[in-house]
């Protein structure tokens, strides 16, 4: 499977710094270590190398999720692959899930729903903030993942078109104004997952969840600490990332009638 | 879409304990607070609940991944959604995914690939000891992801017939026994992910990930750590799981020639 | 320095449990391996064994502080050595301090705070519950403290008699309680230091804290993790205690006139 | 208890920044907040304030052990007092005890253990590099713990002087290097202590551990987690130190005769 004009290359610089590009005919990338001609990716293979100008090796590789996640445009703070990845599990998500998004942020998470629920699936996103919009709409686009999303300029507190959905994603502020939204929104059983910084927020979102008609509720924090292994001088890395965000889950129970 | 003869079930007690189940007519199911007849689950939506002989109310809810994992009959340690949900993301496994994994241990780990590469990708599945194929491949179309599921009573230090895979899972006590076979396997850029319990295990994988011509290599932990919510008394959760195992990733560099 | 009757020591068992016993003539103590005779302790040195009835080795260790903490008779949860530890350096507590504890629960961090300020110091502790006076005062003496410890029956919220002492510890459902005495009670720099389990103790705690005249507040959480350590085979425990509570610090700034 | 000429002072800025000095006659120190004359707080009492050039209040509190030690001239990394404050408790160090310390980095613990032992007991350090001796020494004196301190210019392969200690504490890049001599060194019962930053130290350490006669060998590390507390918006901070060391503790069983 060879590279193509405009393919999406992660480039791999011998310090390890990687580089999320086009590889776009005359295209030049300027390093360290010397000019990339993007040109010299079009005909390889990903896992082959192209050389600078400086004559440094740089390695070709495919851009994984979480490498598109990751190098979006941030106008916002991202959601973290320790805890889309957690998200993506504890929700079910798989190809041709339909799944509601609110706010879409930088549209970083938005990526990773949209590679679970291809081909056949859907995710509908909700942001009230315009600016928001065209930044993670443009994301999600370049990540290859524009067919199945759609975009909503509307507050969560307002509802949601869909029903029947599998799943429903809040990072809000106040994520008790999706409660309800949500909970007419997803089929019985569907999940619902909530994202918060503060253990405020978690107290007042499960309250809400609990008087709504939400069962088995589940609230967590992801921590990932890395290591750093070489032969003999094996450790913890120093410092880590201690905070992100509190996950809370719940499924949609049906109101007895 | 209502729950059909013989459909999977998780029924959700008031404890909140669940049990996996079929909605098999006939079929009966004892609890302390009762005995469930599953026949009458069987037109209902997920989300609706049954009646115990003891007029105790349970809840019908989907079985997630999940919970098919968490269920499994279990002859091995199994591995956890933590690190399952981790091995998805880094290894960039989507539908349509050509994966090895091996061992299979008791399948676990095999139910949350087989959801991510189906409807059109491929599991196969490695594993030496004929006994834990016939309980892991009961477990897998239990939950099920027959269709898409390979078995080969082998070895790994044996190779693996594929070629040009998108990635390797080893879950071996000697995970350097499949490196160089996963590299043969592997095409350009593919990902390489070992489970391991022991820092000495990372550090000979990764010696050996180095010599075998990987590059990118990343190793850490995942610790999930839970919470009781309740209005004024929100707490971490007393014990938690303080280890399951090192996850270390890779991508394939390709020979230069 | 030999093993006098009464002394007390710490047996170790072959399986590395251990015993907080007293080397009482005559004395004898039963356990799976056989019965020891504590006179045989009597004239050995700390580091020395003894052999029980079934001929096995139980080796004869000084009880440290921790020892002693851990072997208290308990009423009542006890704060953990790696709090109190924590406890006693975020306070500066040393030979020669005055600090106020309340509640007194089992005794068990009173045994590392008089250990600290012996000989010279002074601890003062008040419990409104009788019973568990009676009885941390009875592992607190048991554990050789006796002489540098008082204790009052009485309210955190009606005061301490005491004034300019160098530290207060409150271990209170209702930390605020005890925030006006204590600042009452403490020098000027001196130091309060609140345990709690929730975050919503801490959040009111904090708030009183800095509405009384405390300044530099600071609050965490302290995890220990521990390892198996085998050659070719380390590695972090499976379970560990993932909360105890959290420590709030903060140092009293007198009032400008 | 008024502040006199020359005594330490830990100034509190209104940023939470801290400042350890003396309160010399005559002495200026500068802040973005302007100038202090740290004359104004002679005469003062700790928690009291002064005034600086831009009218800006300060506060002049009562510098803890804890301040002492963050506060060091460093040429080497420091220990913790998270880690500073086990290896006092699980060593059982107090007033009187005798205690051996080797490197003596840049004096940090040495200040903790010196606090401890004092002012009866006496803390012994051998260390191989003259340069550290100086600055370590240094910071001790400033600490005000010159006098229960002792300099050893040594290597700890070649043998402690004293007999019949009750704890030593090893940080080593080979602490094996000082097993066998701290043997020697320690009463029966008495506590080794070693601090190691890789997990291949620790392995190795332990089996020297065994092998050497020493039992009850635990190894641990201890993670510090601190909270933004704020009515309604209370969280943990986001990064954290991931890593500063492993402890190994063991107890000295005397040789069978």
């Amino acid at each position: 499977m060879k590279i193509k004009h405009n393919d999406l290359v992660l480039i791999l610089a011998p310090d390890n710094k990687t580089y999320l590009l086009r590889a776009t005919k005359e295209k030049k990338f300027h390093t360290n270590k010397g000019i990339l001609k993007l040109d010299d990716a079009i005909g390889k293979e990903f896992g082959d190398s192209i050389v600078s100008t400086l004559d440094t090796t740089f390695l070709i590789l495919e851009p994984t999720i979480e490498d598109r996640m990751m190098k979006v445009k941030r106008q916002t703070q991202i959601i973290y692959p320790k805890d889309a990845s957690m998200i993506l599990l504890k929700a079910s998500i798989g190809a041709g899930s339909r799944v509601i998004e609110t706010g879409l942020g930088s549209g970083a998470l938005s990526i990773a729903l949209a590679n679970a629920v291809s081909p056949t699936g859907k995710l509908y996103t909700y942001e009230r903030r315009e600016e928001f919009i065209v930044n993670a709409r443009k994301n999600i686009e370049d990540a290859g993942f524009g067919d199945c999303v759609e975009y909503n300029l509307s507050d969560a507190k307002d509802g949601f078109k869909e029903k029947g959905v599998d799943a429903v994603i809040l990072d809000l502020p106040s994520p008790w104004d999706g409660i309800q939204s949500a909970y007419k929104a997803l089929r019985g059983g569907g999940r619902l997952i909530s994202l918060s910084p503060t253990v405020n927020q978690i107290e007042e979102a499960v309250d809400h969840l609990e008087k709504e008609g939400f069962v088995f509720i589940e609230t967590f924090e992801t921590i990932q600490r890395h290591y750093l292994v070489r032969r003999g001088k094996t450790r913890p890395i120093d410092r880590i990332i201690g905070h992100t965000g509190f996950l809370t889950i719940a499924r949609k129970a049906n109101k007895q009638l």
